[in-house]
């Protein structure tokens, strides 16, 4: 509960249209992806970075706790008020493009732009803004930053941090602080703007965002290999990529998620089929569209793969990309509850952990249905259970997390670590790491105000 | 001066063949490019990353202050022991490439690599390590991360923090820590190598670099554009990039340099012409290359360009390229010291940052040749003078700053800031970003034995 005199304060500062306490609100801004409640003791929806700053400082000298928040889209609770206090909603005023630079070929947001939006508006201008994360079409750059998150075209194109050129953000304190420069090079000061990626808003609070912009590439083809199993897909995925293939985006889909689409969608898949990848390439020129798809279709077929499909128009290519964009509903017919994590491992480490994982599903009796990036290593582990079987579920994951860091993996990929995966901390990271982790925090945010309870910290 | 029973303590942690505090090392140790001197009082050999956790500790413990070096080639004083104190030298045991993993294609060093061996090494393989600063020939892999170093190649390929995946380091107090993963993807944690990068050894000594490598193109050009002013070859260079053209290199030489190549070298270039741009461009098929110097020429014919040149063979190439490699050294015609700072704006700012730097020169009474990176903004200012005239040009070389910063550009696009740079560091950080500048080292370095009395904290 915050006390009536801090509302107040709050209410002077940013107008009662822009502060609510009642229990709608704090019901609707208690949610995410992952399901988890905390509900917050009041949303305030700041007008401005000076809003931002004037909240933070008063909030520090008031030791109450505060969490940004954009689309609340997350899967591991980020942006849920773990510890209740303040939300600030960024996408009520803060959702502006400022800016689109094509001279440069860089855009200013603030950070309650949702990403599609600046991917649409840069492609009418002949630009490009890679990072796709599953939830483009809702989540803001502000917590894409914040989770530095990645998606599908992360094979070729990088993730979010690789986009972030400067950034403005508020301290705990409520400075306000530039990190970075609209130029290619900049080794002035501390990298500020790089320990604020992905660091979930528990270090300062995003209030802008200077992020690269590419040219559109001209050319774009869509292909799919289908492998009879998924030792010879996941060997396909680092043996094409050493072997030159630099595609956008290598989506992997294992044999039981291909028996889903084709059980509920009834999916043009052969049944028999053990794996498939599916992804686009690009270019400038049709002669590199070409290279890309000889070199991947050597490679997979080296690998054992007994179709390689290329689209030869739009329509084909929906096609292919629909069995990739329904792999998440379609494996509901395993169970009623998924638990989803996002591993990642060195690509050539794939076909040791997908089968470790299988070991590790049948040992506990789960379905485990995989899918995901798997150009970039990072895949999305199903792990299917009844809602009863909950802590069995969650044994079955600690053992997957502890297989996967035991390989040189990480526990996220790209969804960060919030709640959902702070137990998971040490088996990742040892006391040392731990340590320089909490020094980092406090260094920030003394009085642990911002977002507090997250990462395990 | 060192204590004995210090010196005694660390000739037992490494061997007496590991440290050293005789005249003659000191002198040998003091320098760096910028020829600056501060003298150490020991050199230390670490063997291992053990060692150097087993020395920090013991030189935090007794507030010993402690800089790593890797090949003193700075050009910024990052490596030089300005307050005295050890000098931990990686070149001599810290120098292994330790795994080369084709199939993720990653490579995993020591410190002390020297970047063109570990170029070499990896191209035998078909691999391709990008980062090519001009001091590629002996600076050290590990002073490339804490410096951050760019190079000819970041217009198409980026800078060092592109490609470093992980790191170990150890911090003040000796506590090893792990940052980053082998994987493309990781967001667990806080993005601890982020911050690392470009600290300049402020924060903890690196131990170990896990760097990501790409397919090396299978195609190259040499190309060279001719313009009849500086204005012409600035525009060129931003609105060539923005109508798709990605060339591995685009680099700049303006109207002086091009008549110091010609009086002093004989260099093949018309006596009119104001300015050059020169540079690669690669690809995987010859339709992407000639893509590529097609989108240039007609963007450089465009802005004016008088010629257009294109190298058939390698020894055309070396010969376009001989020009730029020979700027610096021809340049000495002008004066016997120059003052080399390198300023990076964002690239459409070229025209007017080049135009307002020789107005400020003309003010001066200097001769101020410039050429660079244009390609990704940043430019190498010589400011020559003769000895007489450090104090003026000093004062030159703060307004360029100053009128940098104004342009949204930055000190150092690839030097970093170290002794030479620091004085300056108000100009381009307000009160609240050095403020947390000195917060972020303190959470790191609370005795602050870390390289103090850099980058101005």
């Amino acid at each position: 509960m915050i006390d009536k005199k801090h509302l107040n304060a709050f209410t002077a500062m940013v107008g009662s249209e822009n502060i609510y306490d009642d229990k709608a609100h704090m019901i609707a801004y208690s949610y995410d992806a992952t399901r988890t409640r905390f509900e917050p003791d009041a949303v305030i929806f700041p007008r401005h970075e000076q809003d931002v700053s004037d909240i933070l400082k008063y909030c520090n000298e008031h030791q109450i706790v505060i969490t940004a928040r954009g689309a609340g889209s997350g899967f591991t609770g980020g942006a849920l008020p773990a510890n209740g206090g303040i939300i600030l909603a960024m996408e009520k005023h803060m959702n502006k493009i400022l800016e689109i630079d094509t001279q440069n070929m860089v855009a200013v947001v603030q950070p309650g732009v949702v990403n599609m939006d600046l991917q649409k508006h840069v492609e009418e201008l002949g630009l490009f803004y890679p990072p796709d994360p599953a939830s483009e079409e809702y989540s803001t750059l502000g917590g894409n930053v914040s989770e530095n998150a990645g998606g599908m075209r992360a094979a070729k194109y990088g993730i979010t941090k690789d986009y972030v050129m400067a950034l403005r953000a508020v301290r705990a304190n409520g400075d306000v602080i530039q990190a970075g420069k609209r130029t290619i090079k900049d080794v002035a000061g501390y990298n500020t703007a790089g320990i604020l990626i992905a660091s979930e808003g528990t270090l300062a609070v995003l209030t802008e965002l200077t992020l690269k912009l590419i040219p559109k590439p001209k050319y774009k083809k869509t292909y799919m290999g289908i492998f009879p199993s998924v030792d010879n897909a996941m060997n396909a995925v680092f043996k094409s990529l050493a072997a030159g293939a630099n595609p956008v985006a290598m989506e992997f889909l294992d044999k039981l998620v291909i028996q889903a689409l084709i059980e509920k969608l009834g999916v043009d898949l052969p049944k028999e089929a053990g794996g498939v990848l599916v992804g686009d390439v690009d270019g400038n020129v049709p002669e590199e569209i070409a290279f890309q798809l000889k070199t991947l279709e050597e490679s997979f077929r080296a690998n054992g793969a007994t179709e390689f499909r290329i689209a030869q128009n739009d329509e084909e290519a929906k096609e292919l990309w629909y069995a990739r964009r329904n792999a998440s509903q379609s494996i509901t017919i395993f169970g009623n509850k998924k638990l989803n994590e996002d591993i990642s491992v060195p690509r050539a480490k794939l076909p040791e952990a997908l089968n470790a994982i299988y070991a590790i599903a049948d040992k506990y009796g789960f379905t485990v249905p995989c899918f995901g990036h798997a150009g970039d290593g990072n895949i999305h582990v199903n792990v299917m259970i009844d809602i009863s079987q909950l802590d069995e579920g969650h044994k079955c994951i600690e053992e997957i997390f502890q297989l996967v860091v035991d390989m040189g993996g990480t526990l996220s990929g790209e969804h960060g670590i919030g709640t959902a995966k702070a137990p998971f901390m040490d088996i990742a990271f040892n006391d040392a790491e731990m340590q320089l982790f909490r020094d980092i925090k406090k260094a920030f945010d003394p009085n642990n105000i911002l977002n507090p309870g997250k990462m395990g910290l």
